[in-house]
C-alpha cells in the first residue's frame, strides 16, 4: 500500500534543525502539491528543549531523548542534525539498524566515517541522504551523481568553505591581515571561537571527500586528501597577486589525471576574469567539468538555517519518493568496494607556481635563485622585482610554469638556505591555463 | 524481473543526436559502473542516413524510418532529436501510445503542445524527460524540481539563448551594432540563416514557459508570455548602460507576486556587478532565488552536440533507473490541469525603466519631459545629458523607480508627440535593487 504520510524525526534543535523544521511546517502545502504526499515532522530531540526558537510547534513534538526518534517504529526517515563523531555515529547506525532512512548534513562524519554507514545502509536496504553536507543549499550532490551522470568528471574546483571564502575576500577588499579579517568574521558568526576546522582546510577537505567519491565513483579517503589552510596568506601576497591578474581563494581540487586522481586543499592563485573568481564573501560555488558537458559552474549559499534546511527537505523527499514507490536504493549509495582509481601522491603533483622570495637587494641574487628553481626543473614565467633598498630585504615574486611539487620543495630548501635570502619563501599554488 | 539492459532507440542524428550516440558508446563504461546496469543503443533513424558523421557505429543500427523505432517491441526509451512541431509531436505521442518512455530536447513542441503530450504520457504510464530543453548540459530541469523542491521559488532569471547572448556580449566588447554581430554569429554558426526564433525571444519564451511550469506548478502557458528580442538594442544604448553601472542581457524572467506570476522576455539592463552580468558569449545561466535557499546561479553551455547529449543521456538514465524500480512516475510530469495562478498581464508589471530620449536641446526639454513622466507617476531616479548642440538633437537618458508598464507606454506616447522630440524613444526595462 502506498503511504500517504511520511513521518520524519530530527535529532538536533540548533541552526540547521530550525531551518528544516521552519521549511516543513511553512512550505507544507506547496511540497503536497508537488509531490501528492503529506511530510509529518513527528518528533524533535534535543539536549535543550527549553530554548525558544522562535517557531511555533504543535504539542508534544519536543523530546530530550533521541531514543524517542530512534526507537519510534512510527518513524520513517530520521534526520541527524548534531553533527561531530559522537554520539552522531551511533545514532545513525543505530536509526539504520532500526529500518529506518537517514538524512544528514554531517560532513565530518561521513568524510572519515562514511564507507562504515553506507555500507550499514546497503546491509540494511535504506537510504542514507546528505545533500546539505556539501555547499548548503546548492544542490550539488544530486547535479554530480544524477545530472552529470553521462560524463567522465574531468575535475571539480570548489569554494566550499564560506568562512574561509569571507576571510580572503575581506582581506582582499581592505588590504588587512588574517588575524583581523578572522576576528571579524568571528565577531559576525561566519567563523567560530576556535575556526581551525575552517581555516585549516579541513571542513574543506571533508566536502571534497564526499564531492570526490561521487565524481570518481571511489571509497571516502579523506586521509587522503592534502590540506593546507589560509593562515599564512598575507595581504602582500593577495596584492602580488592582484598585480599579476590573479584572486586568492581556499580551494578544493579534484582531478582526473591518467589512472590517478588529485585531491587537495590549498589556497589557490586563480584568474582574476574566471567566474569562480568572483564568487566572494560567505557564498560558495563548485565549478563542475564534465568530458561531455564541459565547463559547469553552481552558486548559492554554503551555509545557514534555510539554505542548509532547503537541502535536507530536497532528501526528504527525495527518499519519501523511494518508499513510496518501493525504489529504495535507485541511485546507488556511496561506492565502498575499493577502487582502481588512486589518489596521486602530493608530491607528484604539477602546478603552476607563485614564490615570493625575501632577499637582500644585491647583485648575482635573481640570477642565484633562478639557477637553483632551473636546476630543480622548474621553468620562469615572470618576475615582479620591485623597488630598491640596497642592502635591505626586497620582495621577489617569481611565477613559474607547470612544475611538480617534490622539485619545488627540493627548490625551495635550497633557496632558503642560501645566505642573502632572508625569510622563508613563500609559495602559493595557481592553477589556469599555462600562460 | 529487474532489466539489466535498457535499449534506446534515437530519432535525428543531427548535432544533438550525434552527441548522444557518443556519449552513449564512449561512456557506455562509466555508465555501466555508475548506474549497474547496460544502456543499449539499439537503433538510430534520420532522413540522411548516408553522411558520415566521424562516429563508428555498430552493423545495422541506421534506418531511415522513425517507424522502425516507435514500433520496435524492443526499444523501452525514444530520444526524439529532430525539433519543430511535425513530425516530431506525432512521433512522440505514437511512442508514448507505444508504452515507450520517451526524451526530447524540443523546446518549441513542448512549449506549445507539451501539455497535450504530458496528459498523453500519464494516461500511458511513460516518461518524458525533458531535461535537454533548457539550458543544454546544465541540469537545470533537475534542480528546480528535486534539488530546490522544498523551495517557493520566489524568482527565474534566466539568459537562456546562447545565440542572443553571443550577440549581446560582442555588441558590448566592440562597440558594432546588431546586424554586423548577428552576421559575425552566423558566420560562426552560432546564430541560424533565418535568426528569428534566436533574437526575437522566441526560442527563450519557449525554455521560459518549461521552467515556469516547474517552478510554479502550472500547466505550460507559452501564449501568456511577454516578449520582445534584441535587434532594437543599439550600441548607444549600451554604451549609456555602461556608464550607469549596467550591463543589457536577453533575461527571461519568471517572478511571483502577490496571487499573480509574471513571465517576460525582453532586454534588460542588469547592474554590472551581479554574477549573472559576467556570462558572455554562448554561455547560458539560470539564477534561482528560493524562499529558503536564498539566491543560487547555475552555469555551463547551453548548446552543442555534447553538452546536450549530457542532459539527453541523463534524462535516459533516470528512466532507466525507474523502469528497473517500477518507479515510472516517481517524480510527477509538468502540471496539466489549470492552475490558481494567473500570469499578470504586461502592462501590469513593474520594473525600473531606461528611457533614450531624442530631442532638440532647446530650453525646457527635460522639464517637459519630466513633467509628463511625473503625470503618469514615473518618478526620476537619475539623468545623463550630454554635449550641447544648440538646435540640434542630443540624447536624453533617464532611469526611472519602479513604475508600471501600462504609465511607461502611455508617458511614451505622450512625450513622442512633443515637437521637440525627434525620433522614437527607445525603452529598456531594468532589474536589481532600487537605487
Amino acid at each position: 500500500m502506498v503511504k500517504n504520510t511520511i513521518t520524519i524525526g530530527i535529532i538536533g534543535f540548533g541552526t540547521v534543525g530550525s531551518g528544516t523544521v521552519k521549511i516543513l511546517l511553512n512550505n507544507r502545502e506547496i511540497l503536497r502539491e508537488r509531490t501528492g504526499f503529506d511530510l509529518l515532522l513527528r518528533r524533535i530531540s534535543d539536549l535543550d528543549i527549553g530554548r525558544d526558537r522562535g517557531i511555533k510547534l504543535p504539542e508534544g513534538i519536543l523530546t530530550a531523548d533521541a531514543g524517542d526518534i530512534l526507537d519510534d517504529p512510527d518513524i520513517d526517515i530520521v534526520v541527524e542534525l548534531i553533527g561531530g563523531i559522537y554520539p552522531s555515529k551511533d545514532f545513525i547506525l543505530r536509526a539504520v539498524r532500526n529500518r529506518k532512512h537517514v538524512v544528514t548534513a554531517n560532513k565530518a562524519l561521513l568524510a572519515t566515517e562514511g564507507n562504515e554507514v553506507f555500507q550499514e545502509a546497503e546491509k540494511f536496504g535504506v537510504e542514507v541522504g546528505f545533500e546539505a553536507s556539501v555547499a548548503g543549499g546548492i544542490p550539488i550532490i544530486k547535479v554530480i551523481r544524477e545530472g552529470l551522470v553521462a560524463n567522465k568528471i574531468l575535475s571539480v574546483y570548489g569554494i566550499i568553505n564560506g568562512t574561509s571564502n569571507y576571510i580572503l575576500s575581506r582581506m582582499t577588499e581592505e588590504g588587512i591581515e588574517f588575524a583581523h579579517a578572522l576576528k571579524e568574521a568571528q565577531k559576525l558568526g561566519y567563523a567560530e571561537a576556535d575556526p581551525t576546522f575552517d581555516v585549516e582546510g579541513i571542513d574543506s577537505a571533508h566536502k571534497l571527500t564526499i564531492l570526490a567519491s561521487l565524481a570518481y565513483n571511489m571509497p571516502l579517503c579523506y586521509a587522503d586528501v592534502y590540506k593546507e589552510g589560509i593562515t599564512r596568506i598575507t595581504p602582500q601576497d593577495i596584492a602580488f597577486a592582484s598585480e599579476l591578474g590573479y584572486k586568492i581563494k581556499l580551494l578544493t581540487i579534484a582531478k582526473a589525471a591518467d589512472e590517478e586522481v588529485e585531491l587537495r586543499v590549498h589556497p589557490t592563485m586563480i584568474p582574476a576574469d574566471y567566474l569562480i573568481s568572483k564568487v566572494d564573501g560567505v557564498f560558495n560555488a563548485i565549478y563542475v567539468e564534465g568530458d561531455a558537458v564541459g565547463a559547469t559552474l553552481y552558486y548559492g549559499r554554503g551555509a545557514g538555517d534555510l539554505p542548509t534546511g532547503s537541502a535536507i527537505v530536497s532528501d526528504i523527499v527525495d527518499i519519501a519518493r523511494n518508499m513510496r514507490m518501493g525504489a529504495i536504493g535507485r541511485v546507488p549509495l556511496i561506492k565502498t568496494s575499493p577502487s582502481v582509481l588512486k589518489v596521486r601522491r602530493m608530491d607528484e603533483v604539477q602546478s603552476m607556481y607563485y614564490f615570493r622570495f625575501s632577499a637582500f637587494d644585491s647583485p648575482g641574487v635573481l640570477s642565484k635563485i633562478s639557477g637553483i628553481l632551473g636546476d630543480n626543473n622548474i621553468s620562469i614565467a615572470s618576475v615582479i622585482q620591485k623597488g630598491r633598498r640596497v642592502g635591505g630585504a626586497v620582495p621577489l615574486v617569481v611565477l613559474t610554469h607547470r612544475a611538480r611539487e617534490k622539485d619545488v620543495l627540493r627548490a625551495i630548501t635550497s633557496i632558503d638556505n642560501l645566505p642573502v635570502v632572508t625569510d622563508r619563501t613563500h609559495f602559493i599554488r595557481v592553477e589556469g591555463n599555462e600562460g
